[in-house]
């Protein structure tokens, strides 16, 4: 959705003390500085609009600081989700959010070089001759052609990256998003000050000392300084795992069965929705025999006993608002042909029209509201004459139309643009939010100003020029 | 611990608009401005250091907009957690936040004419027209003693002011703090302006749309603006709940049994720990045999099927722990006299020096290093001849000790006063924080800047300066 913008320059930190330098080196001449993590993004969060350093933070990849009896450890920029979930393997802890939900616009394991193409803009000679005698790292000054963004749903994102959009994912709905489950920030500021969000070598569970900048820098997309590691709140493995999937007469009948399966504590961990084109595109492209119809894809954390009990209070559930009777995938292979099967969801999708290009819409609406936001988004697509399937994270009233589109066509660019545009607006009418775990990027600064008022966006307008008077930090990015 | 220092007039606002032009007001004026909502803080909040005007919010007590589908209502400044309970009753839906550890310095049901003397600032007659002019809401301007603070713990504290504390309580280790339990604020800025922090008659679970206002102004403590509503979170009620109390030989087996729980994943909904000496002067005050020993009171929340796995898997991990044999409390009234107990540790207490006054200390940290920093803490204690037994939300590493000392003792409030700082800097060298749930206020300002360091304590003063640049929002506090 958003043209490419490379920087000027990229450059490769191995250590914090080297952002800092680069930092205060491009605060000094300055100049713009993006953060660069894995690029999986969705809305244009790379993108150098006025040029400047792109600082690619995936060398700095140490795992530090595993704490098992405080639940806890502390990442760099470069250690994505998967790789600190394999680092945990054997201690009985994992980082749940974002299991599935960080698709990404990027291909996995791309570095910003082959992201970008970085032609040396005229101004950045001299500087860059800066950063090479003043700090030593590598700085890939050459031009490149830039490459068709490639897309990857489940794509393997880095931390601090997930942290700096406020990312969330399917687990959401029991285990929190990224919020909750940062317990502090390492930042360097845009003047390379570095910045404990809950001081130097903190990472009590709770604290009331303070503004709390932890969360002011989660969400915050690279606009107020660069996330160079994250303490992370780890939880307890389940002891057993149970996923199904059920079908449903209509959309209301699902959410209704979602509001149910909350209203009675049942402690689900995945509550995922497939509207009955998501399920019959998955169907046909994960080789399953799916219904088409309105979905749900269930998954049960607990002690074996404990799941037992919450299978049962599930199927009456489900019973009660005419889904599907419940077949229970325990073992792991069962239970990751299921999840691939939603993992996939966005080849699926684009499998629909090959050739062309998809783009995922992001909104969040008071769960009371989906059925209503669903039906007449679906309304919508038809009348545009757009291919939309849905999935969503329907515990949380999170959900996304994945717009299969020809980006050559720009009448039916120009339609995919007035839809999201509506669908915004409409998850704005029903009490919701523009984006509920995406950000705002280039995308949604329109829709943001209308959700947030003038007061509050002037609001964060006042934050951003506190932290960043110079507007040199990720600029024309959320504001 | 604060000296009193009343405001020049207390104002009784009924209206949201009144607060605006309220404030309006004082900011053209350049006249300091205090939010008063029940007077339960700890930590000095309320008191008027600069003079100034106090508004008390206690005349906007709607609660509104209650959504059973959506888990959330929307309560005013005047609502306390009891009177929101109350009105949930039979919705099948509660507020889990601040059951016990709101105490109060002050008495419950006090409004701040009672609490504070309000002497007329000679420089305020004139202002003081200007608001019956324009406003026309009841202004005190009389001057009255200043009271004895009282003390009372789990105080029916507002709803808001806990928002603005960051408060929490025994339930937060299952339900968390208040700051992942209010989805939305209607603040009134120090010029008079609206904002609401999510954006106008918002409340998404989640949204990535910004930088995260609503959690900015959680825990604010009245210094970035007022606080005229709260959307809050609200939690289906558990089917059972069975309460239990567990001796331990040693601080640190019961740290280690905490641990474990955690580590099991058992959903525990309180787990407060109580010293020997707390125990001891609580078996005393509530006339229960109690032994003298470290000592968890733990509560289970869930269907009654799984509750039995609960007791069975709690039974086993406080018996690997040499704890005491569990006899359950299922029934309402069993229940509340074991928490009635717990309720009543601050009096307990006070009873163990009968005339002196109160003060809770709050430090917060990593649970692996609770046993060491309890233990220094309490051989601090001894060396320093003070009373301070201690209660603790051990699943977060927070505790409290309740010193009682003669305030009228210069020499003892000056070792109370080097004993709180010494604990303060034994939890920031432990990777703590000084304040878990009570907040900076007047009393812990030393330790936020060790706490934060400079860079952390800049950050927070560029924001207080962004959004107050007067400095007219309950000044000197935290900053």
């Amino acid at each position: 959705m958003h043209p490419c913008a490379p920087p000027d320059v990229v450059v490769w930190p191995q250590a914090v003390g080297q952002v800092q330098e680069l930092a205060a080196l491009c605060h000094r001449c300055r100049v713009p500085m993006v953060p660069f993590g894995t690029g999986t993004g969705l809305e244009g969060g790379v993108n150098a609009v006025q040029g400047g350093v792109c600082f690619d933070l995936s060398r700095m990849d140490a795992i530090a600081e595993l704490s098992l009896e405080d639940f806890s450890v502390t990442v760099e920029p470069g250690v994505t989700r998967k790789a600190l979930n394999k680092h945990l393997r054997g201690t009985g802890l994992w980082f749940p959010v974002g299991t599935v939900g960080m698709r990404g616009v990027i291909g996995l394991g791309m570095t910003a070089l082959e992201v970008l193409g970085i032609p040396v803009g005229l101004g950045m000679v001299g500087v860059l001759g800066m950063i090479g005698v003043h700090v030593g790292v590598d700085t890939i000054p050459i031009c490149l052609p830039c490459p068709s963004l490639l897309a990857d749903p489940g794509a393997d994102a880095s931390l601090c990256g997930m942290a700096a959009t406020g990312a969330s994912g399917t687990n959401a709905v029991r285990y929190g998003t990224m919020r909750p489950n940062v317990l502090n920030l390492r930042v360097v500021l845009p003047d390379g000050r570095l910045l404990h969000t809950a001081g130097p070598g903190r990472q009590p569970r709770k604290r009331a000392a303070g503004y709390d900048l932890t969360s002011l820098f989660v969400g915050s997309e690279g606009t107020l300084g660069f996330l160079t590691q994250a303490t992370l709140r780890l939880h307890p493995l389940p002891e057993a795992t149970a996923v199904t999937v059920a079908s449903f007469p209509s959309v209301g009948a699902a959410v209704a069965c979602t509001v149910q399966v909350l209203q009675a504590a049942v402690p689900v961990a995945r509550i995922e929705f497939l509207d009955e084109v998501m399920a019959d595109a998955c169907g046909h492209f994960s080789r399953m025999e799916l219904p088409v119809a309105a979905t749900l894809l269930l998954e049960l954390h607990g002690s074996r006993h404990s799941l037992a009990e919450q299978q049962q209070q599930m199927e009456e559930i489900v019973r009660q608002n005419s889904g599907s009777s419940l077949a229970w995938a325990e073992g792991l292979e069962e239970r990751e042909q299921l999840w691939s099967m939603r993992h996939n969801a966005w080849y699926a999708a684009l499998a629909l029209r090959p050739g062309c290009q998809g783009y995922s819409t992001d909104v969040c609406v008071p769960i009371s509201r989906l059925p209503d936001v669903v039906v007449e988004t679906k309304q919508d697509l038809q009348a545009s004459g757009l291919t939309g399937p849905m999935v969503g994270h329907v515990g949380d009233g999170n959900f996304h139309c994945i717009l299969v589109f020809n980006s050559q066509d720009p009448e039916e660019a120009q339609r995919i643009h007035a839809f999201t545009q509506r669908l915004g607006r409409r998850a704005l009418a029903a009490g919701g939010t523009c984006t509920g775990e995406h950000g705002v990027g280039l995308g949604k600064r329109a829709l943001l100003q209308e959700e947030l008022g003038q007061e509050g966006l002037d609001t964060l307008r006042s934050i951003k020029a506190a932290l960043d008077p110079h507007n040199l930090m990720n600029p024309g990015k959320v504001l």
